[in-house]
């Protein structure tokens, strides 16, 4: 008999595990309940090891919020091979569902709480123009103006939406139906109320 | 010839006037930059003094939000006496120069920076509660329905006008008029989304 070997994890490799790690539990709870100690214990590493990876609480909370925005930017990704209307709808619905399973930590940044970082709220911030982008790039597809106030419209929109949908997880007094539709025809709605 | 007699102010009179000097510096500088020493400085009183109205420079932000918060909700009071939709542009513009003139705090807030204490933002969302209930209890003149999926369109439409306000104001790449545009047929384009 052998003794089960160890995996021996590439250092970029246990890097994302943690990270990964970080995000799951941030499911449940938030940014400040979220110790290095928590992670370490879950992961089954040493606190010194851990610290080997993030130097300190706050570098690992910016990394984690990083890790947390990019997955939820790659997971809502529009799919080119469907009608413009279709594909903003998929997009909502993987981005409600993302929020669904990930919603205190949601809602702790979107609502800016203090004892957060100005790096954290950065991060947040630059997750807001790159979706932004990705709307005006694509409002050709749906007969939209691109201009200076339809880009006003967009950001105040994603502002529109997170307000929503913090508003609306905890008491979901309307159906998430009514919710994805309200998302998906308010953007028509606001950039046409702009011209 | 007899000196020059230095007005008495009752303590709440007192009190008041500290808020309204304090509520006038945060038009150039955050919360921040708002010390208790340049409030006594520009108050012509002592530190001492104004320690009697404040307990703590925390005590002092919370209390100067509070009282900025609830002049902008009595400035922006709508005027019955005007047709709904020219209450609502009423309304709007009012609110439009108010943010011009405290944008420095007003965007301080909006964003929810780090070190701000959680009491300060609870007032924050206090006032969008009531700037909403407000909202609400007029959708009727503008023949718009009233219910949960309207309620939370209201809310969306609040952080919506925030955001648009505290992104053009920097930058100011369309005019005034088209912002005041955006804001006024926002509202009802995301209430009708919602149906």
């Amino acid at each position: 008999m052998t003794a089960p070997r160890r995996v021996r994890l590439t250092p970029k490799a246990r890097r994302e595990q943690l990270l990964a790690l970080g995000v799951r539990m941030l499911a449940t709870r938030t940014l400040d309940d979220l110790s290095v100690e928590d992670l370490a214990e879950e992961a089954g590493i040493s606190r010194g090891l851990l610290f080997h990876y993030f130097r300190n609480k706050q570098e690992f909370h910016r990394a984690v919020v990083s890790h947390a925005t990019e997955q939820m930017i790659s997971l809502t990704e529009p799919d080119p091979s469907l009608p413009p209307l279709e594909q903003l709808s998929a997009v909502l619905e993987k981005y409600l569902d993302y929020v669904l399973s990930h919603y205190e930590v949601y809602a702790y940044l979107i609502r800016g709480h203090a004892r957060t970082d100005e790096e954290v709220f950065a991060v947040v911030e630059e997750t807001r123009v790159t979706l932004a982008n990705r709307v005006r790039d694509n409002l050709h597809l749906l007969d939209l103006p691109n201009d200076d106030i339809s880009y006003l419209a967009i950001r105040g929109w994603l502002a529109f939406v997170e307000e929503v949908v913090v508003k609306w997880v905890p008491e979901q007094k309307v159906s998430r139906e009514e919710v994805l539709r309200l998302f998906a025809s308010s953007l028509p709605a606001v950039i046409a109320a702009a011209h």
